[in-house]
């Protein structure tokens, strides 16, 4: 929950629907009131997040609190998701944790150098996916004090 | 532990002593193998990144993995320091976590403004401040993947 009281929204962009789903299982599983939207590719997340399109109504698509992002997408790469977002003026304060499966050094530099909050790497097994999930959700959805998103449903 | 097997190192920015104890009894009871570093104040945290004066050896003040750094600190207040951190073309991919006394939105507004990595607000009973403690250490010191420091004790 944030401090408002409303359900903590993440937005999942994620072109990989297994992992979709082991996500929002993941994140649900721990009894959290969230309100998770997932998009399949970087061309879409921004679409969402710009307000593009059928995106357009602010009611029906109300800016996250928590963005996680995969890095290898259709469309748009999501370093450069990474890299609009963060120079955004509206959406630059919300906090984007990249979770993919690469664990190459330039992205993390890179991913770094465009001010991602956190980077995550998918481990193979499930039971540490879960894990993780368990730990990532409870640091960004109860710890991590949220900015303010400037929203109309807020 | 990083990538490399060494342990990871910490750079503590924070004036208030029984704070600072906690965080570093919190952070050494999950048994990770850390290298904290403890700095009072804001002028002497810039000295030690910066390596000036006394912290001009880079072999006996290495780059930290990690900073956690309170707000309201004597010298050069918090959030200027965060700013110099994320300005600086060697220290930027750092990851600052906040860790504070402070809910007022203006501040974590400009913390996010200058690319804060996280905010944390310190919980009033000892219990939570040390559950929060366990949770920001198995994140920041195990799952996150902490960019690479140039530092020549790498």
């Amino acid at each position: 929950m944030t401090a408002t009281g409303t359900p903590v929204r993440i937005l999942l962009v994620e072109d990989n629907e297994d992992h979709a789903e082991v996500v929002r299982r993941g994140l649900k599983c721990h009894g959290m009131s969230n309100d998770i939207r997932h998009v399949l590719d970087g061309s879409v997340a921004l679409d969402y997040l710009l307000r593009r399109g059928e995106y357009e109504d602010p009611q029906k698509s109300p800016r996250p609190h928590v963005i996680l992002l995969d890095l290898r997408l259709p469309k748009v790469d999501g370093l450069e998701v990474l890299k609009e977002i963060k120079e955004h003026a509206e959406l630059r304060r919300i906090p984007v944790v990249v979770l993919t499966s690469s664990q190459a050094e330039s992205d993390v530099a890179v991913a770094y150098d465009h001010h991602v909050n956190s980077y995550l790497v998918k481990p193979l097994h499930f039971k540490q996916f879960t894990e993780l999930l368990r730990d990532l959700a409870s640091y960004w959805l109860e710890w991590n004090v949220n900015p303010f998103v400037q929203d109309t449903s807020d």
